[in-house]
């Protein structure tokens, strides 16, 4: 078993596609993503943000690709949308498939 | 980074609307919730239990607060609703939104 | 509180009814799915694979059976589906629901 980094992002869903291809393009090999619904706090569009319309997302990574992906979300949507991310450790049997 | 809970809560979806409100009252300052099915062990109301009719609900926390949600929700519900509650460490960039 | 493995399978909706039944026999007390989209390296069938007719599957148990569980989900899928299954250590209150 090998240990990698779980990173789960809570965020609006219209941002699904957008958040899709920046995992892509900074490294990460694989997500998933469920529709959810919530509260919590957040940008300043939070006037339009409905709260059926969540989606959280997963993808495991390196730590190396982990630290990127923060820095990327935090810099691109922190300020203006309702995004939450949070880091865990896991383990995996491949972790050549990440 | 940052140390946080995160508190899941699986469980019958007819509890949502009082969890959620639970959670508000004693400290959560957010919540994620997904549909979801399956099945468990469970109290006394298991006969009603619809296994299509399930929510994943999540909290991210201080460890104060997960305390005083796990005892609140074993107190309330777990004698007669299926309900599995678990609790991981998560890292988060932004401890003050919690 | 007690610490147990929690398991988590991302696979192919296809494949519910059989990876369910599996996990019973092989000692797991209860699971949560949740329906869920994605994409990621996968097995020879991955031609039919619908992205998004994935499943997120769920299961707490102890260590000796989330050993179990991980070697059959190796042999009996990994070549064939996609699937990624990853481990992480929770706390839970009542670990004889488990």
């Amino acid at each position: 078993m090998n240990t990698m980094k779980l990173v789960t992002i809570i965020t609006e869903s219209i941002l699904e596609p957008k958040v899709v291809e920046d995992l892509t393009l900074l490294g990460a090999r694989g997500y998933t993503v469920v529709d959810a619904r919530g509260s919590g706090s957040r940008g300043m569009r939070s006037a339009d943000w409905d709260q059926n319309q969540n989606i959280r997302l997963e993808v495991i990574c390196s730590e190396q690709v982990a630290t990127i992906i923060l820095e990327h979300l935090q810099k691109e949507y922190y300020s203006n949308y309702a995004m939450v991310v949070y880091v865990s450790d896991v383990s995996v049997v491949q972790p050549e498939k990440f």
